[in-house]
């Protein structure tokens, strides 16, 4: 299997679901639906949904019974993206590239862009419980992983003390809570959903948290390296952000030399917890290990 | 029974159980929970929770079962409070007689407590279906509706229209639209969720569904007229607000008189619409049919 070829097929097929799932654009509310849409067409590497779909293969599932929840978590992901780039947050005018949503479509419709993907993405969740109802006790338990990752507990809670901590001074400790919440959680909770629809047991499930605080950890390190020396084409926005913005990041707490060591050792550490799986997906679960801690993009 | 006692008790431990459910005062993130506290305890009616608690009773149930989506659809209503009042949105510095959540914690919080009241809604819901998951249909189906009437199908469809409203020019359509979505969606699907708790069946159903339209409809007409004739310490916040935001109303449509016509017209076809129920619950749904169009805050 060869990672770039997989991650195109999978974005591919998460792009056309989330294409037949969104609200077409129609009624007099369309103006928030071509919103919500042109964020979540924006481009994107799609981590979080090929995550979900893929280690529910890993543990023996099939990818067709993890997609509403994969499209799920893409929608929160895009929904953060869109009110952490508003004005009165990190007041981002480019994201991937493309001019960030309030930018285009005005302030008070993005935000509401941001509540309609977020309540998309709980719709679309129990709409498959819905539609499986006899068998909804793993769906079940998958959403209530996704849910509390989104919440106060998790990414909101992440980004709230990110706000806060621009002004303020920063220790490690925040740092960890920022990195944990912020990104990771999300992340984790893409891999532990797509493992429960799959039919994951504790021994798997153990492996896959472990993976997922790894790559969740490294990937947003990598974020921060990208900042300072990633280029400001292929990142599709503008670097040297958090810098300006006083933004507490690993790099600034710990310089570059050390935050790609500790990259690289997370990246052993996901691959590690691997060990019990096998076959062409553990491969794959490998390769992106290694690929996240080198992507330029 | 007296309607106001009632109110005033349902009232009392619909707050009791925020105060249980919402996320406690702690943590690095506790800015936002402090936040999202701040909007979901600075007064109001409890009119929606106190709907699923009593049209669960008015089929049978016990309002215990219902108390989860009770509290859900009072976290929803004021994530769209918040939300509402931003300055990119009505901009308003007063809410129930207090400053609105971004003039005590700013633009960035208050956007982050209305997405974390959104999220803990749901999580709110599906702690219980996981609490029940042997029994848990109809709490899946009231999770549906619940969703359903909050997206860019329902309030969310009805605020992106409000908004744009504003400067256009709006006709009888258009103020439909956005009462049926804005307001009249969440009422109604409160007194469904409650009836679908309760085990209402189809027929008991139609009626509630009937008597939701009715009321919501009323409900918001009356808010309509309540800006022109209303009382400014009564109602907590300025009167006049519609006029100069030159919003779509139905007063400004129709006029005064025939606004209360048809608050008077609606009550009437909600209280027919109950004419299949009986005892206690059915008197307390007719009085509060009676009550709304009355109200003076």
């Amino acid at each position: 299997m060869n990672l770039n070829n997989e991650l195109t097929r999978l974005k591919d097929l998460v792009e056309k679901e989330l294409d037949k799932t969104l609200p077409k654009v129609e009624g007099k509310q369309k103006n928030v639906i071509e919103a919500m849409r042109y964020s979540a067409f924006a481009g994107g590497k799609r981590l979080r949904p090929i995550l979900v779909l893929k280690s529910c293969e890993l543990v023996g599932g099939n990818i067709k019974d993890a997609m509403p929840f994969a499209l799920a978590l893409e929608m929160i992901h895009t929904y953060s993206l869109i009110h952490d780039d508003l004005p009165s947050m990190d007041d981002d005018d480019y994201r991937r590239g493309k001019p960030t949503n309030h930018k285009v479509y005005g302030e008070s419709i993005a935000i509401l862009a941001g509540d309609g993907l977020l309540n998309c993405a709980y719709e679309t969740m129990i709409n498959h419980i819905t539609e499986n109802i006899e068998d909804s006790k793993e769906y079940i338990k998958a959403f209530t992983v996704i849910a509390k990752a989104s919440g106060v507990y998790g990414m909101i809670g992440g980004q709230v003390v990110d706000i806060m901590s621009e002004s303020d001074s920063f220790d490690e400790k925040t740092l960890d809570f920022i990195h944990n919440h912020k990104t990771s959680a999300l992340i984790e909770a893409s891999i532990i959903a797509g493992g429960l629809i799959g039919g994951a047991n504790k021994e798997e499930l153990k492996r896959l948290k472990e993976y997922g605080k790894a790559i969740g950890l490294s990937f947003q390190i990598r974020d921060d390296i990208l900042d300072i020396i990633g280029n400001k084409e292929k990142l599709g926005k503008d670097i040297g952000s958090d810098q300006s913005n006083q933004k507490a990041t690993f790099v600034s707490l710990y310089g570059l030399e050390e935050s790609e060591r500790k990259t690289e050792k997370l990246c052993k550490k996901a691959i590690n917890s691997l060990d019990i799986f096998n076959g062409d997906n553990k491969l794959f679960f490998k390769d992106l290990a290694e690929y996240l801690v080198l992507r330029d993009y």
